[in-house]
């Protein structure tokens, strides 16, 4: 099947690479790759993304060609529906010729989808998929493949790798990625006011329940306090998750707007999900969210009975 | 020459296999590995270890033998010199017959050194060691090896690792390791104490020289506050060099009998070995280590000192 899209890919030419808005390392290093391949089997091939790129994948972007004037093909990668191509969406919704993609929850919006759930990054199908297209994979390429594969398994931790995530690292690693200075960009830094506000919400962290529960709000007034934007606060997510003896981690996050964003990470046996669907939200066993109103006070209250009350019926 | 190892193994019964003291992962993962693996092959084996074994590792090791009577054969497994056996040292330094290592700066003290520098962690010689033994990697050795493995590079993020780290990850996998469970419990974890300690750690830390040094200086009174002992600092040595922009991060550990250990963290181009130098420790270019005497005050003037003048000599 992979056979076809590579066939499909081989007779295209002026292809323009979508990426999903709120870019990853995945979306964005399964797209350049994609590109900087094409262009190398002599197409002409750019990428394109709704927002703004984060400057810290500039060292594997830099070369790789943004956007096109009249494309004849359009691939989106690693996006999971028609909305989340954000605003390029009223431009390219509908007239999407390949979606190559890793969700699980993927749906069908091209004139055709190739979904493999089983690859832990999207990258891994690109891997293939430029093998097949005889691509030889050069170092600017594993650079692209290599970032997507570590960010997307959280540096290999995450339950979603799989022996061949490992294999195909391996592979890269020998044709040249820089994985050393790319981990430590990815994984090992942090500016100085993020680090400000871990500090201030680690030290607002507070425990319910036992123990079972840790919870950590984060107001507009600490983020203004530590100088980061919301989208900034992904790391500290998965902090009180991370504790000893805490089934239940939850981060409330005070929108520009009032009311608030939660965010609820879970060890097992317990269900994110179950605990968000009580608040109309929604998501997977670990990893859920909802959205409340009112303030500090009143989302606290809110999460914490969805938390009582589910553990109580599950008899935590 | 590893096949000449295996058969020296083959031939030899009643095996004592010994960790480095302070075990870590490797060492434990590794010994282990090789203790089940001679059991399989009909053998008596145990290991041992001079200090405590800490309980975060009692997934892989509840069912390792430990500690024998009278061993025919003592082996040592991630032991770079015959010093790192502490308190092992007096019962058995003269007496081993086979040391395996990757460590570059091994110091040859047995009867026969294997060493293979090229190894991320000593679980990649295990995992070819038991190979030519013949001896089928079921689950429970899987399990120790990917622990070994894992926790050698920090997650595959370190610098260290290779493709060959990579294939065999993804081969561990196929054989049935955990590792989903393992990298929570090594990666993802921390106790509530832990996360106190980081919380004020972090709150202390101060820059220097325009935020090209992150310090943290954690005291005795720090330590007994956050109800933590003093090898549970690993975690934070790493921190202040995390920081954008930072070359040189410093964390300075008070003892519990006065003055103070340092370890410093460097990115490239900081050399952190030449650092500790002028304060008559040592180490590698990105990690290294000295100790000082005197008060917090002191301890800071001094290794601040060390730090202004190597700067200055290599003009950052």
């Amino acid at each position: 099947m992979l056979k076809h899209i590579a066939e499909l890919l081989a007779g295209w030419n002026n292809i323009l690479v979508l990426c999903h808005a709120s870019p990853d390392g995945d979306t964005l290093g399964s797209a350049a790759a994609l590109v900087l391949g094409l262009k190398k089997l002599g197409k002409n091939a750019a990428m394109a993304c709704g927002d703004e790129i984060p400057g810290t994948f500039d060292y594997f972007l830099k070369d790789v060609p943004r956007g096109m004037q009249n494309p004849e093909r359009i691939v989106t990668v690693d996006v999971a529906g028609p909305n989340l191509l954000g605003t390029l969406q009223d431009a390219y919704r509908d007239r999407i010729d390949l979606a190559i993609d890793h969700h699980i929850g993927h749906t069908a919006f091209a004139g055709l989808d190739f979904v493999d759930a089983g690859s832990a990054a999207n990258a891994e199908i690109m891997f293939r998929l430029l093998a097949l297209l005889g691509v030889e994979i050069d170092k600017a390429i594993a650079d692209c493949l290599y970032t997507a594969l570590a960010t997307d398994t959280g540096c290999f931790r995450y339950r979603n790798v799989t022996a061949e995530t490992h294999r195909i690292a391996g592979e890269l690693i020998t044709l040249g990625a820089d994985f050393g200075d790319i981990n430590q960009r990815m994984f090992e830094t942090k500016t100085r006011n993020q680090l400000a506000m871990e500090v201030l919400a680690l030290s607002a962290l507070e425990y319910y329940f036992e123990g079972k529960c840790a919870m950590i709000a984060v107001t507009q007034d600490m983020m203004r306090k530590a100088g980061i934007q919301q989208h900034e606060l992904d790391a500290i997510v998965s902090k009180p998750r991370q504790i000893a003896g805490v089934y239940i981690g939850v981060t409330l996050k005070e929108k520009e707007e009032g009311g608030f964003k939660i965010s609820v990470r879970t060890n097992k046996p317990a269900n994110a999900s179950e605990i968000c669907k009580r608040l109309g939200g929604g998501g997977h066993q670990g990893a859920a969210g909802c959205t409340v109103s009112g303030d500090t006070e009143t989302a606290r209250s809110k999460i914490l009975a969805a938390c009582e009350a589910y553990m109580q019926e599950n008899a935590f």
